[in-house]
This record gives C-alpha cells, structure tokens and sequence, in this order.
C-alpha cells in the first residue's frame, strides 16, 4: 500500500492505493462522515481477490481539504474524482460508492460513458432526493455547528432510523465513532448541502452507456430503497440486490456480506496480475 | 441612522437603520454580490417619504460573516432575518429584496403570514430554479476561487447577459465594482449554491397568506421573467411591473424609475410618525 497527497485546485485528495498496480482498479468511495477507515475490512478481502483498490477522501472529510471555498456542488465533487483518475492514469476502473459516494460514482460513469465498466451503489442511487429527504439534515446540520462533530456521531447513533443495527453492538458503534468524527464540520455541511445539486439527467445518461449499474440496499435504508426501486422502473437492467434488516451504514455492520454481493457483481473482471 | 452587530449563531448579521424608529419598516435584502451600499441611493428617496429602512447584509458579504460553517441553505438565510426582526423587535413589515434577497423575502412572508404585509421581489421569484439557470455558476464560482473576487466581477461585466446597460455607463460599472468587490470568495459561493435549496411549496404557502405581493423585473433578465409569469400564471394577484430593456442590475441602472414602482406599490402604507 502507499498513500500520498494530490493537488488540484487547491483541493489535496488523499488517496490510498493497495494491491498490485497492474491488477483491475475499483475505486471506493466513502459516504458523508466516512472516509478511507471506513473501507478497511472491505479492503483486505478485495485484496485478496487480486484486484487493485484505491480509496480516497471527499473534500472536507478527514485528509482531504476543503479548498479556497466551504460550499461545493456534487459536480465539484466528480471533478476531484476526475483528477484523481487522471493523476494516476487510469482510463478504465469500476466504482464503488457508499451514499454520497455512489452519486459521485453514477454522476462520473454517466459523463465518461467509455471509461467506466460497472458501478456499484451502496445504499445510493442516481435520483435526485425528494425535499423531504434532506429535511433530517436541517437538524443534523445545527448539531455539527452548534455543538461539534463528536455530538453529530452522538446524535446519529441515537436516530433510529439511520442506526437501528449499529446501536445493538458496540463494536460497530465504537468504529463508527472512530470514523465519523474525523470529518471537519465545514465537510459534513457542504455535503449534505451539496446533495441539492444532484442533476436530474444521470438516469438518462447511464441508460445510453455500456456502463454496468450494480445497487445493493439495505432494506430498512426507507430513503435509498424508494429511490432505487424507481431507478429499477427506468433502467430495468439495474441489478439491485437488497439485504434485509440491513440499514444505511451497512459496510460497518456487513462488510463480509457486502464482499459476497460484491464479488457476484465484480467477480468476472478478472483481475490482471494474479 | 445607526448602524451595529448583532449576534446569533456565531452569524454577526451587519444592519443599518435609518430614519424614524416610530415610522412604518421597510427591510431591504441586497442580491449575491451586493451589499448595503447597493440601496444607498433608494435608501435616501425612501427616507423622504418618511418609512423606517433597515437594510442588512447576508451571510459572507461585506460585513457579515460566514458563521462556522461555509456552506448554507436559503432556509438559513431566512433564520437570519427572523433573528434580525425579533432582535430589532421588528413585529409588522414590509420587505424589499433583490435576487436573493426576494428569495428570502418570499420565504418569510410563506413561513410568518401575520408579519409581513407586502413583499416586492425585484428581479427575483418565489419558485425553484431549472437546472440550467444555475449553470452559470459553474463558470463564475471558478473565476471567483481560481483568480478572487475582482476578478469575478470583471467577468461580470463582460457577460453580456447580465450587464449589457451597466457597461453603457462607467458611473454605473465603476459602482458596480465598489460594491461587488466587498463579497467574499466564501460568500459568493455558498450563496448561489444555495440557491439549489429553494423549497418547493413558497407559493402554495404565501397564495393563503394575506401578505400583498410585487414584483419588478427587467425585461432582459430573461430567467426571472420567466419565473415571474410562471409565478403571476399559478397567483394572478401577484402585481408585476416590467422594466422594458433593462437588466438584473435594474437596481444599479435605475434606481429612481425603480422608487416610482415602489411607491405605487407601497405609498397606501402610510408611514406613521410624519
């Protein structure tokens, strides 16, 4: 494994990249609070599969800065992706992205149509949200300004409906912790912020791709399970695999779950390099 | 006039307030990239019709500032001015906003129906934007990042859509980058990313209030005349007065044309204390 900064105007991604450099790329990456920790288990049994696997952080989120400005759209968010790629001269890869991860993921396989082979999405979707989806953010948003990153985690593992199965071990509660309160608070609002501007084409777009579309959901994630099932009625080639009880947070609470569904959807890139 | 901070949620909202504190109150809310100078020259004609004028600046321009996050939505700009109406103790008013400014203005009236008696949007509208009214944001939010603020608004003065009459007159361009210039990067930026967050229902709400509701646009600005008729179609007491060939900044270009609509609009509000 090696790990370094990357400068592009003015945002310094950081970026993991394990496994061997000839092997097939997937590219994680992480939701709204998480960040390159979140990918640990998942990594090492990818690892083993032989691929390549480089992770990276979103702007404001552990490592990676937040740049000259503190508001940011999704489409600045696939252009740092852009770069990134570009950097290490990698011209075809699959993504695999987590929440706001697997918008980027769709957002970027939809404008580079020839260099993506598969998308996954966990608990995500290529939709733009409903209003009311985003409401909770008005709260969470608050938390993090008024009282700090460390009361958000607090906060999140007491709301039901994003903790359910998190809260029932404290192994997994004390990870998430670990995690989430690496994010700088000027992260985590300019996210949830920038989950507004989510255009309304990528559907479209990723219909006229060769682009394989994965989604796995977990079936308590109310939000992602809407959104995909109306993500299946447009682009019924859409292979959606659903992991019942599972709620948003799933690659803390299932990561050996999630190298299964992952491997029946990636299984037959053959990795080069074994 | 007297002029001061006010403290609320780490937001320092900077407001000015003119004329008799016994008079009847007008709130003046700048557009993005404006500020309380932006009204200097209304502020005096108002004035001598005997209101009250409070103007104050948003969050990130000239002397407000940012808070603790740098990112925010409109509904945070709409707190602000509740902050500011309670602090000033502030019960009945009516409100004057340009482009953004008419956004908030718009979204107080539909959340506090009792308080406002008239709202005048000047280029502006209470209805979410299309993606592609936003897309020029893309371009302005870079030169703002990559080259600073007077560089921004240069730009701004080149593009034709937004300043053909400004660039007739150096009086009025020269104003234009006093006043601009003042925005900082960060609250340039949050503020048209905000604009994605506009809610949906600000009409339905302000159709069952009793708030009278104005509207000026110049006939160039061809977004928000859009959004007006589209407005004017669902809420037909809406009273629209077109500027024919003006532009956005009709405020900069027009100001005395610009006090005759508003007194035909507001003048029955007879201001008390006289």
């Amino acid at each position: 494994m090696s790990s370094s900064h990357f400068l592009a105007n003015t945002i310094n991604t950081y970026y993991e990249e394990h496994g061997n450099g000839k092997s097939y790329p997937l590219i994680l990456i992480h939701p709204i609070g998480g960040n390159v920790l979140i990918w640990h288990h998942e990594i090492s049994l990818l690892l083993r599969s032989g691929f390549r696997v480089i992770a990276y952080e979103i702007r404001g989120h552990y490592r990676t800065n937040m740049g000259k400005a503190g508001a940011y759209t999704m489409q600045d968010l696939v252009t740092d992706l852009r770069h990134l790629l570009k950097h290490l001269n990698i011209k075809r890869s699959s993504i695999i992205g987590h929440s706001i991860g697997g918008i980027i993921a769709s957002m970027y396989a939809a404008q580079h149509p020839g260099e993506v082979d598969a998308i996954v999405m966990i608990n995500s979707s290529p939709k733009k949200f409903e209003e009311k989806d985003l409401e909770k953010h008005f709260k969470t948003r608050k938390v993090a300004i008024t009282k700090g990153i460390k009361a958000l985690a607090e906060h999140k593992l007491r709301s039901f409906d994003e903790a359910r199965d998190l809260f029932k071990d404290k192994k997994h509660s004390d990870f998430f912790r670990k995690v989430f309160t690496k994010t700088s608070v000027n992260g985590f609002v300019a996210a949830t912020i920038a989950l507004y501007t989510i255009p309304e084409n990528v559907v479209d777009k990723l219909q006229t791709s060769n682009c394989k579309v994965f989604a796995i959901v977990g079936s308590d994630d109310d939000v992602f399970m809407r959104l995909l099932k109306e993500t299946k009625e447009e682009m019924p080639r859409l292979k959606l695999s659903i992991l019942d009880g599972s709620d948003h947070w799933v690659i803390i609470e299932k990561p050996d779950e999630m190298y299964d569904i992952l491997m029946g959807f990636l299984g037959k890139m053959r990795p080069r390099g074994r």
